[in-house]
């Protein structure tokens, strides 16, 4: 019986926004095999983070984004990092105050999410890029 | 010996606030036995959330909940997600700001958490529910 | 073979600031001798806290840190909680905003972090303090 799965998740984001990968999660606790455990997710990026948000209405998801990019301004006249554009300095921001790691625990070979959680990968750059995402399950 | 336990948590919030948890975490640390080991705590709710704070001074969790309060309006015009009520979209975007997920290392049995940290479930919505944690102690 | 291992890693802050614990960190991952696993830190204050940030060029340090400090001010004259001082209240803030715990996957003993990521303790308060993280390493 395995013990542990490591296993890399890559995801084309193709601008600002979020997106959804709870079912290539649990593609990798499905493969684990185990019944009861702990699947942690971290992100190999501090200009891209995770959160765990409802996944039925996409309008509470549209608001979160937009109010997190109302409140993290890219015109702050007291930047210093601007060489990577002016998107990059607010997307280091956005990482610090939402999350880099997720654990999340399994019952019966599955997530125990709520009824309404998803777990989604948040691209903070206006263009996107393809982020990867770590996904550890143990028990 | 036990090599792992999971158990849920419900706690009947009556309104906004930080409600700890503590007590009932390490309840569910104490059942299994488990001398040296990592307690993983998952709220499944996305308009309520997890801290850890301090747990001394009353003061400090009014102000943090008050600061939160004033800075995530609940009049924001720009606001399309509407129709839960005006505290739903203020309480999406809270608890992206703060954990839905906490990991705790457990020494000799205990949760090795500060001396004056708690474990808190924080309830954004106005008239609060009946929320679920799940709690997972493993080695 | 060892299964898992809990030590305690203890860093002297100066004052406000980001310092940079990775290599503390992944000290007691070669120590523990694991190859695949986990590894969780948590940090035993809640005026002080835990981010993964870019660890290239400092200038995305500053400005993350100053952003944070302009957004939470020491001058909020709601704050009840002033009797250890003004920066008390907002780190307690800023500890909520960022993260108090973090776990990542260890691949080949080593952290699996991504290319320009480091793992920092985030000093709140004005004068620093010696500050405690927990760290567990597992499979």
């Amino acid at each position: 019986m395995v013990e542990e799965l490591i296993r890399t998740i890559e995801t084309r984001t193709g601008g600002k926004g979020l997106f959804e990968i709870t079912s290539e999660v649990q593609r990798v606790v499905t493969e684990s095999d185990i019944v009861e455990g702990l699947c942690t997710i971290m992100i190999q990026h501090t200009s891209a983070s995770l959160t765990i948000q409802e996944n039925a209405d996409p309008s509470a998801r549209h608001d979160l984004e937009r109010w997190l990019d109302r409140h993290v301004s890219e015109d702050d006249p007291e930047f210093t990092h601007t060489h990577e554009g002016p998107d990059d300095m607010p997307s280091h921001i956005k990482a610090a105050l939402t999350s880099t790691t997720l654990s999340v625990p399994i019952q019966r070979r599955k997530l125990a999410l709520g009824a309404w959680q998803g777990i989604y990968l948040w691209e903070h750059r206006t263009r996107g890029s393809k982020r990867r995402c770590i996904v550890h399950v143990g028990r």
